[in-house]
């Protein structure tokens, strides 16, 4: 087996060598896998080659009815023309017969190859092609009426039905030169980008040639080929296989086999570049060096494998090429770096200063004006007061009203606005997050059992975390981020969503208990007695008859006649309001209320569950399941309220302020630093402060992170400083106006820069739509937040929203957090047999004991954070999130750094132990298509935060 | 390229010529593919080879620390060693490289063929090996201790620690020629049958060699080759491929590559029988032409394919060269008739009459004796007893109480026992059906709206049927079942799914009705009123002052002393019954108990559907998997029965007779043929009784022949006649008698036949068990009845279950039902866009619109069906359920013969009228591993009946 020719790779300049990846797989599946393909190829300058269509046209019908009919069609992958059902196949990984790969390169050898033909139509092309000396004049003059003859495509109209090309197969016209208005409408024709060139493979049998007639045509320009090609584009290569009849379907497996090595992209990248027939075959050669083979024996030739979720490297194999002519070297880390992401924080150019924020300003406004931010700004919008709603509840609960919704809706919009105007990062949206309600929770119960008085306290905490930031912003401390390894991030996320899932089934239960059910009082002389009446003494201060009858005799109460004067069927409360006395065995129970939340808490959790799950099914246009995915817990939250209303139970609702003012009654919108409270509190409000930044700094550090992972391509650059800076102004802003504290909140804004993407609109069938960027602006957030302020006047409608439906959707988001960490992959794994576990990358470098000792570990660390956010102790447990940090820098004598590399990610330290080629070559992400790309190039971004979606 | 030479297939008899199959895929997942597989080879005569483990061991650490170790291994998919994880990885389909192949090819050219070697131990066959006259005596002997050298293996044992051999590599000596424990202890040895064989490679580079050394050997007798095999099974083949080092991993891969190839069944064969070197090179060359090759740039060569669900039929290859060689002529029809899995039924040889039935009768006793017999008991005792109950419940609610539980459990004791032991086919279950309780439904109200008597009448009918059953019986009527296609059977099940599935909801929604929810009265002065008083006439007569004050000035009745005389707090129905009138806002509401009964509907069908789930999910070990999926109704049963008596509530409970005595109060055991009803009716009854008649003909004919189908490999034969003969015997004794009627259950029968299945044990990693057949007897069936018959007992336990439950578990049987029918999933591909549905082997072949055309006159004739039923013609429901054949006959004009075998099946005269070579050849079921199987192949066991899992 030869290997490619030196020339070839020599000839052209080394900025020309490598082929372009049109072949970048699409970030929403997280990190790609090969972390060089954009930055490589940029930094090696190579232009893009156009995409290829390839088109194989069939010759069938001998010796009757010869006719030409495209069988087959390939961009990425094939689809194949399912005859009997009239339509296009599902695309596929095409797979080809080792022998018709033989044949093929037999025919092209002895073949006729024309490089950079310069024909100009269709019938010059022909002509070109079939002046070889080998045919006779007649037969020279048949091939050509057939080779103009009309194929018929099979041309998927955007209707129902297909339409085909005329099943008579006519002449050649000069007519027919033009393309046809069903090609024009094909709608491969949208998918394929502008400037894609087309090649055409033709192959069939043809019993009057004595002889394989085979021709390989590359185009000098690229040409519009009449009707040849159902998309009217220009082709570049022509590709003639025919010969006479021969056994088995030799013709229909060579034309795939040469349509298989055109959509090759190595091939196709020297196919271009071939100057002779000798380099056409020497890139046949270097295919077939390539190539995968199964054994046959072990897997069945004609199952059809689905696309792999991401295409293998090809910046690999021409590198790899590369490196056999001049020994290029490629840095070895790239690889490691590839599937962290953002790799290094160290390395992070967004944490230097640049002060080059100012020079996007004006555009931030400009880029906006697209209808996709109209899209994004309604469902961020949706998503906020949503958030806002349900946080706005919670923080009503968790400190007995002293702040509530419109607290939050007010803080929402106010802090979220300013936050977009001036924010280094203006993708990001503000929003209560989970970790500092838990914290406020534990600050008003501290300050509740201290009899402080709550607002004026938490203004100095609030003044104090401000001050702190400001000094964190000074120093540049955000570059201790790269400290939050993996194990850190799941450790709290973890902690995070278990306390969202326990609150929600905590308050679920306690309705119960505030709402009591029924239950049977034990039989009387074989009934049962229920009800409850509201009994007032009597003017002489008595009590009336009929408690003394029961007293006297319990068994007769039933039959007799009671004499009862000074009742009512008051309910309880009221009754004993107005100073009588409630009787009977149902007084403390408060029929169907327990039971009708604990429905609406089911049906709105899994109601929101499945609709998120239609997005990933089969189901519906794509448009209806966006929706529906997107909007889940808004449609859970309307079905709740529905019910709600339907059966009209007096369920506990949503405490909404009917005005304009604090939640809290009597008091202003400033709240006034000293009141109550002795003045050291001021002073040792800097403790709890302390704790808070930590939170703070955490929540809102790691968001920023994740959200300028390189991944996401952003050109503006970030502004990790500028945002803290801004978040500790709103820390004091609000804490002034007591309204709730605000921190980026991970999900939403990777839900807002998501809504954002931009994507091209060409792609092949089986290929992902591929990433373009974000479209980075101020403009969608600020609307959404100026919306969110104007919400507030929505407080009539509020009021309707039961709070089972509520809890239902924290419950919920706490599922939801808490499956897409690996953390719960891990836990999983301990649940399964070896036999059954997935082919996970990480368990094919880890000990499975290691693996469970990590996960073990982790486990422990959640007990123990668990425990004391149980104990009285609870206030320090930011602090206890902050030694997880502790506990990871301990593991690195307990684990290798490589098994941490596979289990975590590695310090900065850590980084520099490993030697340069620690890494060997397979460790590197060659991936195989299976579950372990979900795993280890799992998008971080549910990890941290919980919020909407 | 070479074919393989002609000698090698002409040397052998004929009969030796194809290899065998220890690659029939299991029947669990459907008929095989390849219905040949079995008959073909037997009918060829062919003689099985002995499975062949192979192991690949390379030589690691040159040149500081030479060792051998087993880095890969094979049965029938590839594991690989994971050296950081120190496990194996999961069986995978072997890729293998192009040029490797090569490389082995000219290294096995050049190098070294023994076959037949006579080597008696590892020793002489080193020296053998190393006998080639271009080593240097030094090197010969460096060679020879090198081989003696014992190998690293990997035995995973039971326990959790893998053990290692020992980590130096020690000199070899006669000690070692013996296994170790170990190797004896490997949990693979078990797996591999005992006749398995060896064949070792060995690879590896050897710096001191200056040009490649291969060598394969053919061991003339299999020898245990001490430690060189992690097993310690005799070897007979033998590879050796060293060199020195090269680049890249070329002998790794090159060692793969002789393991893949010797995987490799057609070339095992080849490689058994080869006579020359040139032998073994031609079925290298012949390897190479079935090969599957995947293109460099659509799929990653390190990407690991999960094994296929079924494997390629290795028959159709050696075929293929069979045909190539001697033109042998293979039935064309045949793939047809493997889809089908029964094929046509009027081949089917059971319809004929036999009457070798009697001669297995000791047998089927005998047989009995093993200990999966016992768990097959326990399961089906569950199944049945659930289902007694099930279906007793819903009876009783039928038919208002004149047949109830205790009568299901007895009917079900006597007429299963006297089934099991007189039938022909004795694995089936009688079990009460979901039809023939519908038809008793409709028998029932229309009895009731006539005012008949309706045990007398039922009586009649039961003559009636068993009548028309024995006249069927004495025709051999059976045979007609053949025109009930896949059509009729779908529309059958789909509405005896739909009808559980709306009564269940329907009953559900009626507690509702029964025990009212309280919804807030209006709000008068601001506070609302609620409870109950019972109140009573006073010795005059006169109604009490509450409701005189009431009329006169509603606004004030809540504060002021209301001076009743006459009340009680008795519950309305009880104060009904003392001569009381219940009066207050709340007098006609049941707190809690409507929501209550919702929650435990919901908590027993999701419970139940989750338990189902949690089979076929990777948690827990499989026994616990199967034991919670198989007993997935039983446990959510109990579930529901717990939180019942958990919260104690006055929910509705199954009604269950305190006595042995029939549930209708006043009547005896026997009923009498006349009693109320005029004597004429029993004339009349012959009408409903022939509707009933092809109601039962249809459920247990369909259900036979399900039960019968060739991919059970039942050796007993069936009896559809005798079957039928005993059920309408059974029909007579119990209508006589007053229980339920019964016919075969099929889902209930297929479960019963899946716990008693035969399965190999040894089975290669990745590979199905082997299903060898059923263990046909008859005593599983008798004891499960007879302990059905015991629980009538059980009666004081059974009075706690709750009915909301058991509607629960029946919404529960309906979707399962629905889900599992082919018409579910072409309903929903009507919901799918193009772009998202499955790659089904029937869109492949059969255009969209047709299918859906198809679906819509399926949903067509159940919407017909679904509205007969609600009018007062329901009785005539089993006519209409027969016209689902004439209308599926008039289809045949609507859709061609092609199109129907693929969405339906065909009707005997369609058979006939599809020529011989209708199918064209890739219309035959060379299949993917997709969905398509899912689908095509799908058992159809749930299709027809309602009844337990």
């Amino acid at each position: 087996m030869k290997l490619p020719s030196q020339e070839e790779f020599e000839a052209p300049s080394l900025s020309e060598t490598v082929p372009a990846g049109h072949l970048d797989s699409g970030l929403g599946t997280g990190p790609s896998p090969d972390g060089l393909s954009d930055t490589g190829s940029r930094e090696l300058g190579v232009s893009k080659d156009p995409l290829l269509f390839i088109q194989l046209n069939e010759l069938l019908g001998w010796p009757e009815a010869l006719e030409w009919r495209e069988t087959s069609r390939w961009v990425l992958f094939e689809e194949k023309l399912e005859v009997g059902a009239g339509r296009w196949s599902t695309p596929h990984v095409p797979t080809l017969a080792l022998p018709s790969l033989y044949k093929l390169r037999s025919l092209l050898a002895e073949g006729h190859v024309l490089l950079d033909c310069p024909a100009q139509s269709l019938l010059e092309l022909v002509e070109q092609v079939t002046g070889v000396e080998l045919l006779s004049p007649e037969l020279r003059g048949q091939l050509q009426a057939l080779l103009m003859q009309r194929p018929q495509h099979h041309i998927q109209s955007t209707g129902i039905r297909p339409c085909w090309g005329s099943a008579l197969a006519r002449e050649a016209s000069h007519d027919e030169e033009c393309p046809l208005k069903e090609q024009h409408q094909n709608p491969l024709r949208q998918k394929l980008p502008p400037e894609a060139e087309a090649g055409v493979v033709l192959a069939g049998e043809l019993g009057s040639l004595a002889q394989p007639l085979g021709a390989f045509v590359r185009l000098q320009d690229p040409v519009v080929l009449g009707l040849l090609t159902e998309v009217p584009i220009p082709s570049r290569f022509f590709c003639l296989l025919l010969g006479p009849p021969m056994q088995g379907r030799g013709y229909h497996e060579m034309g795939r086999a040469a349509s298989v090595l055109l959509s090759d992209p190595q091939f196709q990248w020297s196919a271009r570049r071939a100057r002779s027939h000798h380099d056409l075959l020497a890139a046949l050669e270097a295919f077939l060096e390539e190539v995968t083979v199964l054994p046959p024996g072990r897997w069945d030739p004609t199952a059809r494998i689905p696309p792999p979720k991401c295409l293998p490297s090809q910046q690999k194999r021409s590198l790899s090429q590369m490196r056999e002519v001049k020994d290029t070297s490629v840095p070895r880390g790239a690889p490691a770096e590839g599937r962290n992401g953002h790799g290094s924080h160290a390395a992070n150019p967004e944490l230097q200063r640049t002060g080059r924020k100012a020079s996007w300003y004006p555009s931030d406004f400009l880029d906006a004006l697209h209808l996709q931010c109209f899209s994004a700004v309604l469902y961020i919008y949706m998503a906020t007061i949503t958030n806002a709603i349900t946080f706005g509840g919670l923080l009503g609960d968790a400190t007995d009203g002293a702040q509530g919704v419109l607290e939050s809706f007010l803080g929402t919009s106010v802090a979220g606005a300013t936050f977009c105007l001036l924010a280094g990062q203006p993708l990001t949206i503000l929003s209560s997050t989970g970790p500092v309600l838990i914290f406020e929770r534990l600050l008003y119960s501290f300050s509740r059992d201290h009899s402080l008085d709550y607002l004026p306290f938490r203004l100095w905490v609030g003044i104090w975390v401000a001050t702190f930031c400001l000094v964190l912003v000074a120093t540049e401390a955000s570059v201790l981020v790269r400290y939050f390894t993996r194990f850190t991030e799941e450790g709290f996320c973890a902690l995070i969503s278990l306390i969202f899932i326990y609150d929600a089934m905590d308050k679920m239960l306690n309705l119960a208990h505030a709402y009591p059910i029924q239950r049977p009082s034990p039989a009387i002389a074989g009934s049962t007695v229920y009800g409850c009446l509201c009994e007032f003494r009597d003017p002489e201060g008595n009590e009336s008859q009929w408690t003394k009858t029961r007293s006297k005799d319990i068994g007769d109460i039933l039959s007799m006649d009671l004499g009862l004067i000074n009742v009512s069927l008051l309910p309880p409360p009221e009754c004993v309001q107005r100073g009588g006395h409630p009787r009977g065995p149902d007084c403390h129970t408060v029929p169907d209320i327990a039971f009708f939340s604990l429905l609406l808490f089911l049906t709105s959790f899994l109601f929101a569950t499945a609709l998120k799950h239609i997005k990933n099914s089969r189901f519906f246009p794509s448009v209806v399941r966006k929706v529906l995915g997107d909007f889940s817990s808004v449609l859970a939250i309307l079905l709740g309220c529905g019910l709600d209303a339907f059966l009209g139970l007096a369920t506990p609702k949503l405490l909404v302020p009917r005005e304009f003012k604090p939640t809290l009654s009597g008091r202003g919108w400033l709240v006034s630093p000293f009141k109550a409270n002795p003045w050291w509190l001021s002073l040792a409000a800097a403790l709890p402060a302390l704790l808070l930044s930590i939170l703070i700094f955490m929540d809102q550090q790691i968001t920023a992170v994740i959200l300028n992972r390189a991944e996401y391509r952003l050109q503006k650059g970030a502004g990790f400083h500028l945002d803290l800076f801004c978040v500790a102004v709103l820390m004091l802003l609000t804490s002034a106006l007591g309204l709730p504290w605000y921190v980026s909140a991970t999900v939403i804004s990777l839900a807002h820069m998501d809504s954002l993407r931009k994507e091209s609109k060409a792609c092949a069938p089986g290929e992902p739509p591929h990433f373009l960027g974000i479209r980075e602006q101020r403009l969608t957030g600020l609307v959404v937040f100026i919306l969110t302020g104007v919400s507030i006047f929505l407080a009539p409608v509020l009021k309707f929203i039961p709070m089972p439906v509520l809890y239902g959707i924290f419950l919920y988001m706490g599922v939801t957090a808490l499956k897409s960490i690996q953390f719960t992959k891990r836990v999983q794994l301990l649940l399964m047999p070896v036999k059954h576990q997935p082919d996970l990358l990480l368990l094919r470098y880890v000990p499975l004991s290691r693996v469970h000792l990590f996960t073990a570990i982790q486990l422990a660390c959640l007990g123990l954070l668990w425990i004391i956010k149980s104990t009285p102790a609870a206030i320090i447990f930011p602090l206890m999130l902050l030694g997880l940090v502790g506990v990871r820098k301990v593991l690195e004598w307990v684990f290798s750094p490589q098994e941490l590399l596979w289990l975590d990610e590695l310090m900065p330290e850590e980084e520099r132990s490993i030697p340069e080629k620690g890494l060997e070559p397979e460790h590197s992400f060659s991936g195989s298509d299976n579950e372990d790309l979900d795993l280890m190039y799992h998008p971080r971004a549910p990890e941290i935060n919980i919020s909407v979606n």
